[in-house]
């Protein structure tokens, strides 16, 4: 079937182990995937490396960024730009690879519209009571930090039904090989293979005139 | 997730291998699947029994299931009437079967008309060249039986874009897999999740105003 690869937008609650999730499938399916490497203006962190977690940009090669239509998406928080760079997704797409975008729901829906192929996933733990578990089983956040989580997924969900699928992460193993089966699926959507299907009518027409 | 079945038409060209797809299909997930029986006024043909191939019944009988609404779609071919029944369908699924049925593609866009979530798949062999050679090889068929087969071909070929999915049957039991794990993957759809999001979104504020 196709060859090109799929672009796929993962979103979900802060807790449902988004994180996790890529890093198991990337390992597992490691030549068949890439992720994709968003570029921001906000500082790197201790640890962080440019062209790893993130591109880090100036306020002014983002601007140009942006004049230039290089970026699928972008938005801005607290002060920061963040974007997708289309090069790299368009690129890896080419050469066959399926790109994974981790991107938040605004972002999410804004490459839906400009591409509506895009598979639109979207994470959660099994019951909003495990999401409240693993958040407080982290044990690393303050009661504040957990109901700004639990306020912030709390509107999140309210675009859970624009997306495509649900990915529920209650076994590890199983929600990568969900999520796995579900863009390897999308290989053979119709709108996926349209080279094909236009090459079966082309054969059938040429055959019934020459029989 | 969703408990509900899922409703998927089966469509695709005579030499296709549907009826041996389907038949693999059943053997190898039984406890998944029903698969949707035809209600028409045609005969019986030898070794066809009432209930299993067909429902087969009067003009009478059929035209009050029209009138009654007890149809998900109808068509009439060379004077005779062919149309799936609902209450097995909706019953099945009801029961968190999932539903097959194996029309040809007018009925099919009329039922995706109706029920927008149902699946749509379409079975192709790999290339034109390949359905000849398989009607062709059956031996059974006149050349005139293999032209017409072929222009009907041509003809639904215009329709493949229609669909949701490509079912490319090459190797039975890969196939038998793909249409598995598609049927299985809607099952994942938001769509056919409206009562968990609920849920979550419900229980989601609960927690956010108990915090």
């Amino acid at each position: 079937m196709s060859e090109k690869g799929i672009l796929a937008v993962v979103s979900g609650f802060s807790g449902a182990g988004k994180g996790t999730l890529m890093k198991a499938l990337l390992k597992k399916y490691e030549e068949r995937y890439a992720l994709s490497i968003s570029a921001t203006t906000r500082q790197p962190r201790e640890g962080e490396v440019h062209g790893r977690e993130y591109f880090f940009l100036t306020q002014e090669e983002f601007q140009q960024m942006i004049r230039e239509d290089a970026l699928i998406e972008h938005a801005c928080y607290v002060k920061n730009y963040y974007g997708t760079p289309k090069q790299y997704v368009f690129d890896q797409m080419a050469a066959g690879k399926d790109v994974i975008l981790e991107i938040e729901i605004q972002g999410a829906l804004k490459v839906k519209e400009k591409f509506p192929d895009t598979l639109l996933l979207f994470v959660t733990p099994p019951s909003a009571k495990e999401l409240e578990a693993r958040l407080v089983g982290r044990g690393t956040e303050t009661e504040d930090v957990i109901r700004d989580r639990l306020a912030r997924a709390a509107e999140e969900a309210e675009y859970m039904d624009q997306y495509d699928y649900i990915l529920v992460n209650d076994v590890l193993d199983d929600c990568v090989e969900q999520m796995h089966q579900l863009i390897q699926d999308q290989h053979q959507r119709v709108s996926e293979n349209g080279a094909f299907i236009s090459a079966m009518k082309q054969e059938l027409k040429e055959l019934v005139s020459s029989v």
